[in-house]
């Protein structure tokens, strides 16, 4: 699969390193290129800096037809900044796919009730407490 | 049980939340009493407001005997400051549980394996990627 990313941080850049191996193509966006030095080096995966904000880097991205993205995934530090641009850019792209990472328990389930895939670590990680707190009980 | 958590972020707030309808009696302390408004109003909930540095609050929360503290729980912003007070406290007042959060991957890996309760968000993120790449792919 066509996978692209952004935000290179400890999230995106640990699955682009599970995920390339597995044969998935990854292209992995983040302003800051201090930030590629969390990611492996293979053949798979290849970062790109540059600020999503700016359109000519999106067109760069989406709109190639010869690597048509089957997945984006949303991985910036802001909740707010990470449905705004997977709303727009899957608007706009037509993009099959979208993951959206979102802190937030309330906003989590809110896009999850309009549909949207959201994955929440505030949420898991309360699972995970609530699971140990039964398991030893 | 007896619950003492550091850090009334999100994940504690919500985590205490939810525990404590269950019977669980939470203590939970932040240096930020603005933290606090995260919290629901439950009887079992009593927010500390306090720095984790301070040897007196420490005493006050763990050495008395009429609420042993049967779990604590390390939610600061900071992998190096949770494992630091995690160690220190188990060992100064002999809790029997501690479960900590760490978010750098490696880190958790290596606590992990020295027999500690890891709570890790990364890892739990991307094993949640990595099913979602599966369920539909």
């Amino acid at each position: 699969m066509e996978i692209v990313i952004l935000g290179s941080g400890r999230l995106g850049a640990r699955f682009a390193s599970l995920a390339a191996p597995m044969g998935h193509r990854i292209r992995i966006v983040d302003n800051d290129d201090t930030k590629f030095k969390n990611l492996e080096n293979h053949p798979n995966i290849e970062p790109v800096k540059g600020n999503i904000f700016n359109e000519e880097l999106d067109e760069t991205i989406f709109s190639k037809t010869s690597r048509a993205v089957d997945i984006f995934i949303v991985l910036t530090g802001s909740d707010n900044i990470n449905l705004m641009i997977a709303q727009g850019l899957q608007q706009k792209f037509h993009i099959p796919r979208v993951l959206i990472r979102v802190f937030d328990p309330t906003l989590a389930a809110v896009y999850r009730g309009l549909g949207m895939e959201i994955i929440c670590p505030t949420d898991s990680a309360v699972q995970e407490l609530l699971i140990l707190l039964k398991g030893k009980g």
